[in-house]
């Protein structure tokens, strides 16, 4: 259960931007849900939704929202402003043509839900253009420093932990070994969670180095227990592309039979869990409340159980850092 | 992600005991599996199962467990120690006995998961007997103080979110108006959470007085808008186990046609999520390393995003509180 | 894998009309969208939505659809055109009416998805005013005469089972029974599938007599073999909405202590399985082959692993009979 | 619904056993449950388990079950017998192993749950070694001749949609086009039932030539419609393993930006389908009540509606043909 802060409103907007911008996350259509419904009920005038991230804000292609265009989208993965990569928002001409595109419609701020490059462009546009601007992490991959949490994370870990639930009737019955590479980009947040939820035999990051004569050990040991030699390997894409196959290989020289599962893009999608509803539909109502109490250039997210606000400057240069501790423990459960 | 306390060993264990008791909640599992593991990864010498709660107890239904015997249920519902009501453990001489079976065994210390009067039990046989007990929050319910989380809850929330979802679409294919019950004894975290992840058009929880009128306008305002005649109430079971027929009665009186589902069992039982399983395989690994750091008599719990130890006599004697600003938001939300 | 007959077609209509009628099944907009683009794809220039079942024939609530308008709707539950009870069709003057608001649209024939209820009104506008109409069966109950399979039969299993799965990890952990009542009206299709699925260990349906001294001996030889104490007893809703709670007050009296779960709305919606798309699928574009091939007055059906057509006035007239041979299979293998 | 034959027993055995061999698939469970428990229901003696397929009749790997040792995995994805591929069953000398093994128990009958490889192994051993044997077609592909379902399908088509539901939130919120593979060996029916089940823009499989110019036109079709360029492609692994590959190489030079997904494992396991665990305890029930009425050499199959014997030579020599016709439904309806 989150803690939200008490915030007092100083500022009055008439009209607010929202976009979601960078890899679609679940989650992000309760988020802007809530922002809309948040933002009408505390007397902002108009909410307009800027459509396929900053693309949208440099061609223009935003619309009116209501209470109503946000009904019983709640439950659906995805995010109904669509998300689209913009790499020409890094020229400053192009930022330029953005911010005009936001005056000549009289939007006052702007609430962007993505990833850290989808908030380095909120932070560059209120830096050179003055517009307020609230980021709200949105991302299954969960490196976001300065959250605990991310919007999307949760449901990607339980489609994930459903889908090796699913592999491991088939390595049961077959007494096989299995590498399943998850998401995660260079980050090993969802390969340790899901990795300890569903009791892998090993998790593989690209934080911690990976001992590969420590698995073989592993694996003799828990055959030589009875465990028998079927097991599941987590693996985190990571910045090697062809680590998972290179284990395989390994193993195979090894004597072992190793099967590859790669899940992929099953792990963005799917309706959100309950969590990340809860998550999204707090954060949402929390950006409004920080933006109406005047706040600007921050990410509203999760820290030690409450909502808090992180300078966006300093989710840009930090890096979030995977608990050695909780990595351990998955070490620890399999034996 | 939680963060896990750095505890020193200082004390030596033969032999462990665990037990699950009162009503079961998904998770249970992990959490076993994990003490177990921790446990002989520890120096514990024997582990045994407690079955059946405290009753096994009494009866001295006790196992021996491995490493092995806990092999592939991290994803299994339910508790394969199994549970039951012990209403004779309140007697003194009952609990004698129970302490008596422990010792004759060799049992040196006790890891109990559960709720409440589960926690109370261990709590009383800690100060009666000496025997060093650790608790652990064990219930759908999410209602221990001292904790933020429970072992069972995320699962449970996730369960009603998904059977409400299969409600809307019948809600707004026939643009009803369905009141939902869901569990949580006396506390409405369960319905709170539910109804801010379902979008419910209210909620209605034994914490806060609950003003019919309200909902009167509500439902006509949602009308006036045009979001339609449809709509989600989510009652928590609470003590009045007639509300929700006496809340559908008086709105047939003002004219609606209100359709009831309780949602029952079901939100007790299922593989529990990524979360829980995470959840309770760290509790699990902190019970074990509070108890080896020479704690007793309280519960390992989760307090702003870390585990942490709570006396089980505050546990006891607190209630907890549901967050107003929490609840709120359900009703923000729907406008 | 349906077996799809050759039709040749001989008609052509400028304009068909859609409707979904009585209560919503999973399946139904998947069904909606073959017929839509079925339509359009075979020569018929328009096709039209009437929101509301019959209510929206009556008040003249009828939309325009395109092949567009269907676009992402095959996975959701519930029905986009939306239901409705309307018991003043069985008024002839009401009926001429809806007779008028579709030829004043240049309406020329109907599809109507829905139950018997449904399937009756279709047969006497058709018989009453000639305009050309196609049935198909849609329902969770499965009891439509004709067809081997209706639109939501398959999608109401498999949540029920999914229901009863969670349910037996609570009886199990708890070793108790529990009476699980499900949909069905007067039939137990869904009942006797669901009880085979779920090793229920026993299945009452109102079709064949329900031997309570059975029951008890049922239940006293499992507990003799050791096969535990726990039980599923799967209830059809059946015409006596008491029998589940008389059920367990006869179980009391016998020294049992079951619990009771009434499943209910959930089996309704939810996004359909891939087996209820397949078939809405095949089912609508066939009524388009039906209705371009000159037939009417007939539901499109399944019976023996082919699509045919029955005539509605059979639909009408005869009880689908639910086979013993089936229902005892139910009871030979929880032994 | 399936029609259940009516056989009178004329055979008596003591002793039978059961194996599933070749690649896992969901249901398999249900039919051990069923064969063990019908068996036993009807006079049969004692039921054995062989496990690991004709690994384990080799090498005398067989237990003996009881209606107790099946209790609860008719939810249960994998195969409790596990399985395995035992290419040394092909050497005469072996199988005479494997039948002495058979002989030395005094296990009289085989029931063989698995593909085609599997079927012939049991065809050979009944040819050979004069054992009557029954086959049970438990794979996910559905490519098994003389029956149009097999255990396992069901499951895997049900698993693929929820997966591909899940890529389309992405596909939606990108624009982006994704080409999904599916599982299914050398045949289509997996793909072209998920096709259809996900409103597919284009299903591609074995059987049927694939025409990439027609591809374009329809992609470049859907996009002038205004249905937007996000779009799934649905491909059946097939012989080639670098199809998919090749064809978003292919899409690429035509300026599109595929993306793929490789379903993979996670369409073999999982909790069965209530369809799956009907199917699997009614031909389980059945494949008793043959092997009892004098049946040999047969397997046990599902057609038009009715469950019906095959001669397992039939089985070995025919190929299962795609219907062109439901081929073509997949195409109809993206439009």
């Amino acid at each position: 259960m989150l803690s939200i802060p008490d915030l007092k409103p100083e500022k009055h907007y008439n009209a607010v931007g929202i976009l979601t911008s960078g890899g679609d996350s679940s989650g992000m259509n309760p988020a802007i849900r809530s922002i809309v419904r948040a933002a009408l009920n505390s007397g902002v005038k108009q909410v307009f939704g800027v459509r396929r991230g900053y693309q949208g804000l440099v061609s223009d292609d935003i619309t009116l929202m209501s209470s109503r265009s946000v009904t019983n989208i709640v439950q659906k993965g995805g995010t109904v402003l669509k998300s689209a990569r913009c790499p020409e928002f890094s020229d400053p001409s192009v930022r330029d043509v953005a911010a005009r595109n936001l005056s000549s419609r009289g939007i006052e701020a702007l609430v962007v839900i993505g990833g850290d490059g989808s908030l380095t462009g909120a932070h560059i546009l209120c830096q050179e253009h003055g517009i307020p601007v609230i980021g709200l992490p949105g991302t299954i991959d969960n490196d976001i420093p300065g959250t605990d949490d991310t919007i999307g994370f949760d449901t990607a870990v339980n489609t994930a932990v459903e889908a090796i639930d699913r592999i491991r009737d088939t390595a049961r019955s077959h007494e096989r070994l299995f590498l399943v590479e998850v998401m995660g980009r260079n980050s090993g947040f969802i390969a340790t969670q899901v990795g300890i939820a569903c009791g892998a035999e090993m998790v593989v990051v690209p934080e911690y180095a990976f001992d590969f004569h420590d698995l073989c050990i592993t694996l003799a040991e828990r055959h030589s227990k009875g465990q028998g030699s079927s097991g599941i390997i987590v693996v985190a894409e990571g910045r090697d592309p062809d680590l998972t196959h290179r284990l395989a290989a390994q193993l195979k020289a090894q004597g072992q039979d190793p099967k590859i599962s790669i899940l992929g893009h099953i792990q963005r999608g799917g309706s959100p869990s309950g969590h990340d509803r809860m998550l999204a539909s707090c954060l949402g109502t929390a950006a409004v409340e920080y933006l109406l109490a005047g706040y600007s250039d921050i990410m509203v997210g999760v820290h030690k159980g409450a909502i808090v606000d992180v300078p966006l400057q300093r989710v840009i240069e930090e890096k979030k850092v995977l608990d050695r501790k909780l990595f351990d423990i998955a070490a620890l459960l399999h034996k």
